[in-house]
């Protein structure tokens, strides 16, 4: 397996995020790829290398070109409004929800800001930025391993990906690296992708990126948006529109749904691929599935990540693995080499 | 004139403020209102008196009922989920912006405060729903009297209301006054209402529950949506829509506009309201016009306010004024005042 490692992530590292009303520590942090790391120099489950660069026609291919070039200069533009800023992240304070307007772009940071994110609990850095598009790379040129032979790769990176759509941020991802993957295999010739999201919260921002296309399909099982994060989006009825119509498929599940319910849903989620026949795959791999996962509610434990490995691996597809969540850090490195000994060990 | 004081507007006392990236102390604060009691103590030019009670049937002619249950049972629904939440003021951080859904209500509290509502810079405390029930009462005691006789009357209230739309809060409004008492208005017989808000932000919540009447004239000047806030609306293109269009006129303004531009723009608006020859008017009072207004720019004086209210009275209408912005908080009560005596004594 190709593991393509963020040599940049430590750029994003943000203090705080707004969490249920209140100004607390970020639960996304450096360390968690730092757990990685340590496990797979434990456990080699295959070969680390730096992202080839990522182009900007790539970086569009899945999200608005003016949201890019929003985030692209929001650290200075945030800095210019003020020098002392520099001492601050930059979290939004307001949305254009039903009603207001998305066609005009506001010149006011503070209304592009908002503009463009879903959220107050995902800050940017100095270095956001400069992290997000080396991740982005690392997706891109996951999907290029595969796409040159490599029966699978990872794309080991922080910020994650899944919520981010079109041209909004949120729940701590800022460009899609899932999306990215799906895309680059698409256009380097694979006629259909299904990515599988199989962290505890759901892929909204892959979801929306996808909903209108009969290319991708889109599959995640996720706690219930009823009662979880990204609430707004995630119920079973949402199946695709327009051509898409047939190529979305939520799997919600209860707060506290066990591991052997979870890994009954996997097995019909698993289906659904098999059914759509794609040539390649893309895991969205968020391991806060976790027992012990901080802001999560599922009970899997460390070593049902090896199952998942081998299930994965059963569908016997061309796969790009990309790091989602995970916030019981010094849990996370274990669990994603789990995840990974797991697919090898079933597809060699 | 009769003026309609709020005797619970001071349990919605909120700490802090999401503004610009971090949490500052609120600007819009009770003392507003003292400074404002104390200068009609020193020029009493109208007769103060309490609110009648307000029905769930006026409230909910302007809201939607599940955003009114929501308000209503919101800080209970906070205590309870732990304790400790109580003394903290309850701040949203996730919205349904494009894409996500509206037509589910979810069951997680933070995601009910976030669907009903559009910014992290409006906390509610104990007393906010409390506050904001009476400042409602408010507003449609003051349109009885008018209804009843009076030339004039206020509803001397905060928190304000010219933000605040069918079904979410916001720019520190929950209920919107200025809506309540043209729906008083034209339940009372008045068959086509104006309301004329003057306010430095634009009235975005005014606006959208009245865009598609042809019986509520909404006319707002105000600081361009471009570069303040609420950012996402209030451009001049917004004419209204379905049998509403041509009754939404927006007069946006730059930063920086000065007394003359100002009261030249105001003529516009009040001729807008003429050629509407509505039986009634509300005016949505800000004074946050004022050149010293700490988040606002425009270039107001003092005894601007006075030409305000004469130019005010010259409409020769029925006047019901709801109390909106004004954050140069020591100046407010003679802000307010100097309208309502420039009103006063034209009017006589």
């Amino acid at each position: 397996m190709r593991i393509v490692h963020n040599p940049d992530h430590h750029r994003h590292d943000a203090r705080h995020e707004m969490y249920r009303g209140r100004l607390v520590p970020c639960h996304e942090t450096p360390d968690r790829l730092a757990f990685v790391l340590e496990a797979l120099r434990q456990r080699p489950v295959g070969v680390l290398s730096g992202p080839e660069p990522v182009s900007d026609a790539e970086l569009r291919a899945v999200h608005a070109p003016r949201y890019l070039d929003f985030l692209a200069g929001a650290w200075e533009a945030w800095v210019a409004l003020d020098p002392a800023n520099a001492a601050l992240d930059i979290l939004p304070s307001v949305w254009p929800v039903r009603g207001f307007r998305h066609d005009v772009e506001p010149l006011n940071f503070a209304a592009r800001l908002g503009l463009y994110s879903f959220d107050a609990g995902s800050p940017m850095v100095a270095g956001t930025w400069a992290a997000a598009r080396a991740g982005a790379a690392c997706a891109v040129t996951a999907a290029r391993a595969v796409l040159s032979g490599e029966g699978s790769a990872l794309a080991l990176t922080r910020p994650p990906g899944h919520h981010a759509g079109p041209d909004f941020f949120g729940g701590y991802c800022f460009l899609n690296n899932a999306a990215l993957a799906a895309q680059t295999l698409r256009d380097g010739g694979a006629a259909r992708v299904a990515v599988l999201d199989v962290d505890y919260h759901h892929g909204n921002g892959t979801q929306t990126i996808f909903y209108a296309r009969d290319d991708v399909l889109t599959v995640s099982l996720h706690g219930d948006p009823m009662t979880e994060y990204p609430f707004f989006l995630g119920h079973a009825d949402e199946r695709g529109e327009g051509a898409g119509l047939g190529w979305n498929l939520n799997l919600p599940l209860p707060r506290g749904t066990s591991a052997a319910t979870w890994f009954d849903t996997l097995d019909h989620a698993a289906q659904a691929v098999e059914r759509c026949q794609p040539d390649a795959l893309v895991v969205a791999l968020g391991v806060d599935t976790f027992e012990g996962d901080p802001i999560s509610g599922f009970h899997l434990r460390s070593a049902d990540y090896l199952r998942l490995g081998e299930r994965l691996a059963r569908l016997g597809l061309p796969t790009v693995f990309t790091m989602e969540g995970g916030y019981a850090v010094a849990e996370v490195g274990v669990h994603v080499v789990n995840v990974l000994e797991g697919f090898e060990a079933r597809a060699r």
